[in-house]
């Protein structure tokens, strides 16, 4: 699912959704996420602080793929990526190369005690 | 992968990429996917005229989704969505319901002849 931010439009990240993190997320209107690699339910945000509020839910037109409209909190608002920055499209293709060309807001090692 | 208009920031797709699509879309600036339903590759717009002009591609923090910023070209530009819409992302969540909230531009039967 794809997250997008309210204000600017900006795609924040991807993730995936089963049934269930699908439901709580439109019960909530927080985005609940299906963590494959933990193999459980993930309330984004539930460790770093950066919640995401929805405030639209949008579906494609083969039914498989949720865009949410967000706005991105915590105590640092407006960082949705684990590496601590703003986005987690970060890196850019630059003849031939991936760049990272997003600043780092928050050290992660201060967003995971 | 995400492809995201480059003037309004619009959410237009999502559509996957295998390595060769991915090659390809770089090398000649314009999105090619993978077709799951086709098993083949898929340069957009080869049946329907709306291709979309790459001008940059970003990758996520875990290296396994990439955005594109396009330009949505055709003989109607602005097309991205087999059913003739702007956006594939046209059903809003309302009361528990998807609705479809953004109008048909073109005729898919016009489009695909």
């Amino acid at each position: 699912m794809i997250a997008q931010e309210l204000d600017t439009n900006d795609v924040l990240m991807f993730a995936f959704m089963n049934r269930e993190a699908l439901r709580l997320t439109a019960e909530r209107g927080e985005a609940v996420y299906w963590s494959r690699s933990r193999s459980r339910l993930w309330h984004k945000g539930e460790e770093s602080g950066h919640i995401q509020k929805v405030h639209e839910m949008r579906l494609d037109c083969d039914n498989d793929v949720v865009l949410l409209k967000v706005t991105q909190l915590g105590h640092e608002p407006g960082i949705a990526c684990h590496t601590g920055r703003h986005s987690c499209f970060y890196q850019r293709l630059e003849g031939g190369r991936w760049a990272s060309v997003e600043p780092v807001l928050k050290d992660p090692e201060r967003i995971y005690k």
